[in-house]
């Protein structure tokens, strides 16, 4: 319960909260070792690394596994990116909600998407009744967990930009109507328009890193509240693997490979419980 | 039995085998990518990102979890690394030969280490029987999996520096009597020390990317027939997700984040089965 309050806490500062998402305990630790005071996980970069592709192919089971993994090692807050709830009604999704707390997070992001492969949105009331849900299982098991409602409507939705926009907008006020702590209007990255999302909603707004969005500097002048990285730093381990792969398949160099690394006990150190 | 043959043959090559070592789906899947014709696990990088440390601190179960991840997900020949074997007596160690058979891999890396936390090596003749009853149990489940047995009696070895070379070249004999394929004498980085080594074996020889160590085509001219990654493509991932972290904390930007990274779908490939 502390934890969670503490968690909410880190919404209503001046500052921005830079909001970093690992998918495993070696991320995690980075990320706090770094000074950050709360973390979350990244589906899709959670997923991938074991072996499923984002949009709730991964089981409970091991989704929860991990979440736990990292709680266990963290002693920060940590916020589970739990995708559209995995579960269709509404016991599913408490059941859901009854794992990320048994798993140790005190946050959650959670989506109104009704279906990945085809890019479909939940009907609005649909979406907020779940919220409500979430925020009752949740306090009635004595955790407050921070719920950061996303929308996709700008991504998934229909018309032009400025309809898909003016609905993310009516989405979010219903989400946090519905008790939502924090509001996360996927795809946004023109600065006007997040300056005019974040006047138009009452919470604390969180907006994704990508290329061409506005400075943190920026946002926080703006007054957004929240800055996730997604699975960003996961496109960079890769994309760094890759360099490293292909110099040492078509140089037959190993550079790259030793420049910047750490060591062996530094390695092994992240595996050791930071609580 | 098949892919077994094919990952032996590529130890009799001219042409040194570079074999790099992943932890997990995605990163097996970047260097099937490049191109490589087989890969192997790395323990300690494998056993971190489920946060143990290295040496044996994760449980068989967990390990060949992941092992079989990555054998699913590729199509090239999997090693896998199986520290000291997981089992101080036969029996456990035949279990665990045939889990890495079960799993899908075809060859191993095992050491000669008694105990981790004191650094002691097992009897010379303990290994070499241990290294029989490895050969003797894939034989009889149809899989002849390529054993590359590692020592560590140049680094946990006591005496001086040719003493203990010495004690290498004396140890991996004995194991290449036993039925070893591939022998690795680990922490040999000097060049003159690596040559003279070849020479005093008969089987195929592996060496890990080190600084300071020969470059690969001055490996491949005296004769080296293998070179492993081991945990060192985790510590440059390592190494960059902390510049990323430093960076947005301290300076407050994301440049490093956003650098030669890959994108959404590209990450979501790598979750997709090759075979």
């Amino acid at each position: 319960m502390e934890k969670a309050e503490e968690f909410r806490s880190l919404h209503q500062d001046k500052r921005i909260l830079v909001l970093p998402n690992a998918w495993d305990v070696p991320s995690a630790r980075v990320f706090e070792d770094a000074g950050f005071p709360a973390i979350a996980t990244s589906s899709a970069a959670l997923s991938v690394s074991l072996g499923y592709p984002d949009g709730e192919k991964i089981g409970k089971e091991e989704l929860f596994s991990v979440v736990k993994k990292i709680a266990d090692t963290v002693s920060i807050p940590l916020s589970a990116d739990i995708e559209s709830g995995f579960g269709s009604d509404i016991d599913q999704l408490s059941d859901t909600i009854r794992r990320v707390i048994d798993a140790g997070a005190v946050g959650i992001n959670i989506e109104d998407i009704s279906d990945f492969e085809e890019e479909s949105l939940l009907p609005t009331e649909k979406q907020a009744e779940r919220i409500r849900t979430i925020r009752r299982v949740s306090d009635s098991l004595g955790v407050p967990i921070v719920i950061n409602a996303r929308t996709d409507a700008y991504r998934f939705g229909t018309g032009d930009e400025s309809t898909k926009f003016e609905e993310a907008i009516r989405r979010e006020k219903a989400y946090e109507a519905a008790g939502a702590d924090c509001l996360y209007p996927m795809g946004l990255t023109d600065k006007e328009r997040i300056a005019m999302f974040v006047k138009a909603v009452n919470k604390p707004v969180n907006v994704m890193v990508r290329k061409g969005a506005p400075t943190i500097s920026e946002l926080e002048r703006i007054g957004v509240k929240r800055l996730s990285l997604g699975p960003t730093a996961m496109y960079a381990s890769i994309g760094l693997l890759r360099r490293i792969a292909q110099e040492l398949k078509q140089e037959g160099r190993y550079d790259t490979l030793l420049t910047g690394a750490i060591t062996f006990d530094e390695l092994n150190a992240l595996a050791k419980p930071k609580r």
